[in-house]
């Protein structure tokens, strides 16, 4: 629906996306299903683990650029992985490095190898660090609204706060933090991890996230394509029904007011 | 994605269908909204009250049929406003005479006005009658799995337990009984009644439902055909998640198993 | 607390009671149990299977009545394992007859022994005969408020919707049927299955209910006598935090109106 | 229940309770409100803002101490409305001098007088330096994993996640991060903030926190005295739920496993 698309596009920074929907490229079966997906899901931001990932470093390995060219998606490298400011630090440079001066990252650092929940003292000083060297940096972060306006001042370019831990496909957890991050950000807020199926995404869309990132959730489905698809429509549709103005939550259609919130 | 619908068809009695969402035709400005909404929401399926609805009886009002053609659509003419079995009965012979001998009806029996509930005594008494005369009865009822089985005995061609009441927009109240109902069904079982927004359409379709039925989620909302579109993309993202198989929910990533029910 | 007790009686029938927790009898290791059990959780009303407990029919066996005199308990004797409103109907007379003309009893006909939903058919039908026969019964239904009404309307004097399938755990599935229900009836509404740990008991409490009747919950927890007082308390503190008016849910101290039910 | 009391203390630092329920003395009509809901609460741990409330400064103004005496009250002091660790320990200090050497305090750094969500980076600065200065630090946190881990690293005695913004009343928002708190701490994790009504409170013993603490809930009731009975027997009743062990939450009772988390 391009017609869409143009109206009600994503912006990052300077650039403007049609999808909401941005994708991991880890967990396939192997490149051509990562390249499927992607495809089924209408991403233009895939991002992947610079640590993890082979962009041509290893000529005798499958290279992600030949699956997902550049001129075609806009690569998003993290640093999945890092455990403290400095790894991920370097993990960036790295990345620019590679990717022939690219800024935009998604910064991740991490503070449990079992919960992936993140470290926000690390993430704090990594991202300062790195926009102050130029970086764009969209940032994994936790759903506290008092750290993700912190990182909005520092200069992130997108808060992504987690909805549930990486990988768990518990949906949004807390409904309340993410809308308080939402209503009092002026950068993108994009839900990162934890959604684990298409109302999952649907949720996060009409609470009136910017966007949603995922992997496992399409990666780990029984089948990843279709999953793929699944997930573009219901960011699509989680994102008209937000601006379509739902009606109210009553008892019943002839109740004269919204329910109040005492029940639930 | 018609490649889509035609491998994944909903089939009510003898008919096929490539959309899952059902719409109603009350509550809009006019019937050039209700057109446009319909065609938005993508539905082949749409019910109208019988008793308020023009069909032409009254040759100086806008005529349904003129809005939506029975040559495009097909026409699902609803008991709505009935409170016993004799009244919907009536009801139904009277569509049945309106649209030279149509036969497939929406069945609601209601026992209270305020509520909307089914009452589903005399819906069961409906029911029976309306099969032995031919009738192909899609049944809106509550979400007993017993009287759902009951009215799969009796020979409706499809069960329409509600999520919650009509136009009360609080979306599915009960996932238990649903599933139940869906599992032991051998005919299409479609929510109706009580869904408020995209994803809860998209839950809906994701518990297994075949399709679902909705009026004021479209018509009472600020934008309708916007509405129409989100819930379109709803119902075909949940219903494609359904199919593809979601990840298992889990405390997080690294947990050996699914959670087990201790928590929520 | 003996003072509460007395401003607040529950009320069935003709009776008053100051206990709101009603306890089976069954599941237990013995009747040793039972009767430890019985009296952790402060039950006045306890119920029992007519077709399964021993009241001295068979006299080597232990009697229901030794461990649970009746002369301290009010003895509420139950149809469950019927099928049908005949089976439902012969069991009460059975009862009545064993304890000397007893009349308060638990109807409860049920569906389907997988999931011992209630038939509500069959239900109503041996109400309207045993409130005929003089009975008082307190009868175990689905979550319907049209069909709560009318077996309150037939004479039944307390109604008994189920939260969640009988031995679920499963909690408060639906806030807004019980509440519905709770809102129209003029007899108590009791709780009558589904409650899992002590927060359901207090959830169905906060709702208005009347009461709460369990047994899985507590013969089954790991230690049924502790889980016995939990319920004792649990239900308690329902009544209390009810009758105390909570405070309203808002996004924050600071809102201004208490949330409209947008989210969640 | 006193020989309950005895067997399952809750030890903070060196001291131990037999009550989990800490209670705010804040927002009541007066201090004799105060002290018979206090009362009525069966509290031991009572928290106060060092900088509302008068402990004997002012002499012609009511004096906490009367109502509520150190001889049988253990005292909380608590930092609320400090912004920053400077004035949180600059509060602590001044709470330490006029309680006589007083070290058992409740810091708390708010991030925002609209929300009140505590601003974690100067609370883990404010507990290093307290814990260095000799204070036992109890400490209000969000229920980030991580955060709580690192405060008890620091030397905490206690972790007090919120359950949803202090005074929305709003209840337990994210189950699975306290619960990742609860199973990796080895203080006490009491939750502190959002509690609403009696289930509230329940539901965080449940989960394993070791105590409640609370203040709007109770002093916002409309019938406080009430309140504050209704949540003592709520905390004991989640706690004795807590270690009696809860049945498995299953589909139906004849299911062959706990429920596994694809539905909810």
């Amino acid at each position: 629906m391009p017609a869409h698309a143009c109206d009600d596009p994503l912006q990052i920074g300077v650039r403007q996306f049609n999808s909401r929907l941005l994708t991991g490229t880890g967990k396939f079966k192997d490149l051509r299903e990562t390249r499927l997906a992607t495809e089924a899901a209408g991403a233009e931001i895939v991002t992947f683990a610079v640590r993890r990932m082979n962009l041509g470093q290893d000529a005798t390995q499958p290279n992600l650029l030949d699956a997902l060219p550049p001129t075609r998606y806009t690569l998003l490298p993290n640093t999945a992985g890092c455990y403290d400011a400095a790894e991920a630090i370097r993990t960036c440079r790295l990345a620019r490095e590679l990717l022939d001066g690219h800024t935009l990252i998604k910064l991740e650092v991490l503070g449990d190898a079992r919960t992936l929940f993140p470290n926000v003292i690390e993430t704090l000083a990594a991202a300062e660090q790195l926009v102050a060297e130029g970086f764009e940096v969209m940032v994994y972060t936790s759903d506290d609204p008092i750290l993700a306006r912190r990182l909005e001042d520092i200069g992130c370019v997108a808060i992504m706060p987690l909805a549930a831990p990486i990988g768990s496909g518990l949906g949004i957890q807390n409904r309340y933090t993410l809308l308080e991050i939402i209503e009092n950000a002026k950068v993108p807020v994009i839900v990162d991890a934890g959604v684990g199926t298409a109302s999952d995404a649907a949720i996060a869309m009409e609470l009136g996230c910017a966007g949603v990132l995922m992997n496992t959730a399409i990666a780990g489905a029984r089948d990843p394509l279709l999953m793929a698809r699944a997930m573009r429509a219901a960011v699509q549709a989680g994102r008209d029904a937000y601006r379509a103005g739902r009606i109210p939550r009553k008892r019943c259609a002839s109740a004269s007011s919204p329910i109040d919130g005492m029940v639930g």
